[in-house]
């Protein structure tokens, strides 16, 4: 792997593109997986590889939905736990809600492999000071983040096949899910199903942006960043959501990025 | 891999996909081949997934120049192989030029895998009717092409490393460059030298784009087809050249496909 420059303009992209490489050499990833992230690496290059105003609204709504949802669960797939893994355990700590391994094209091997990694990832995070502005056990609340995945035990109505797959315990029986990177047909399926479905999705043309109850346009290790402190320290006056606005905004960033000449 | 239905909207583009997941699985390609092709899926599926009028017209222009060259080649990466290999061989039967393997993250184990599958699709281009309009003798002109890209013998003056390594009897001195996906700082280079160098890239921001002397904004495998029909059967009425409005164009069709609201 090339030793990239600190100074590098597109530094963190790079970084997470590595992280990514390394994560499919170990075979953490689905074959397609980083071709996703490619097609996420042009979304937030023409974003200009930053969280947006109406991003850091859409991570307010979220971490609002959050916070007063009875049963939250944070669905992750392969790329999700390389880029933000870390990020969500400790959301999850701080909520006291668990983490359910989904893979849209999943096979047992590799929910194996995403669990340990999950596994080790919690064990650093249950290490680390505690999120400014919280208070309590950290360590114990890290911990006791459940990882769910394995179960396999509980089914996604209107969807058919493997797709169909999560546990009875987690999305499932859940209210609100948090799940970044998520294909379309699951978003629709879970939005259906009455479930809120918060997203974090760089694309704002793509069937899941537009299918969610609330949608982050943004990096998802930016916006795991942001999201925590945001549940954390909540400031948020909040109003009636309207995901269209968020999602015409991002367009419009993107469409200004085109008028270089 | 996942059968593709035919009547999918985005079809060729999924088909693609395979074919890089494939390539990649049989080591014909970079570790980043695939974020690289995600990044360009995303372009395409902004510019619509088709060949725009200005796209068209950069295809004509560098028809225009390959004819007029007096020493052209095309130089190929993995990606391009996969995706457009059987046509860059047809319009190097019509041209008689060389193909160059040139790899930006090049070993050799890669460079001779390359080498067998353009080899293989070579044999097969020579057994199909000769492109409509072209008369001679086809398998002939088919087999006649020369493959280079194993002999290191050349240097493209201006870069340092690996990075600068090419043929002597290729790049280094042909006069006139095709190079579907180029990176930005060989692209530099190579005008630099004096060279006319066009590319293919779906990126209308990117460095390579802006640097080229003409750049096609497409798909390269369906650029490739339309480049044959235009080298075979010339109807080009030349004016000159301004490549920015080309790239201008291009990002109005992105920022048009964003006013969907």
């Amino acid at each position: 792997m090339t030793k990239i420059p600190q100074n590098h303009p597109r530094y963190k992209s790079l970084i997470a593109r590595n992280k990514l490489v390394e994560a499919s050499n170990d075979g953490l990833l689905a074959q397609s997986a980083m071709i996703a992230h490619g097609r996420g690496e042009a979304f937030d290059y023409l974003l200009g590889e930053k969280t947006s105003e109406s991003a850091n609204l859409a991570i307010k709504e979220v971490a609002y939905r959050l916070k007063k949802s009875k049963k939250p669960i944070i669905s992750v797939n392969g790329n999700t736990v390389v880029l933000a893994g870390e990020g969500l355990i400790r959301i999850a700590a701080v909520l006291k809600c668990p983490i359910e391994i989904n893979l849209y094209y999943g096979t047992k091997d590799r929910v194996v492999k995403l669990l340990e990694l999950l596994k080790a990832q919690q064990l650093k995070v249950s290490r680390e000071l505690p999120p400014i502005g919280w208070t309590g056990n950290w360590p114990e609340s890290v911990i006791s983040v459940k990882i769910l995945g394995q179960e396999e035990d509980g089914r996604i109505i209107g969807l058919e096949g493997p797709r169909s797959i999560c546990s009875a315990d987690g999305i499932q029986d859940a209210d609100t899910i948090l799940v970044p990177l998520e294909d379309g047909d699951r978003c629709e399926a879970l939005v259906a199903l009455g479930k809120v479905v918060l997203v974090i999705d760089l694309n704002p043309l793509s069937r899941t942006s537009r299918k969610a109850s609330v949608t982050i346009v943004d990096e998802v290790g930016r916006a795991v960043g942001v999201l925590l402190d945001e549940i954390v320290n909540e400031k948020y006056i909040r109003n009636k959501w309207n995901n269209e606005l968020i999602l015409k905004d991002a367009l419009e960033i993107i469409s200004k990025s085109m008028e270089i000449f």
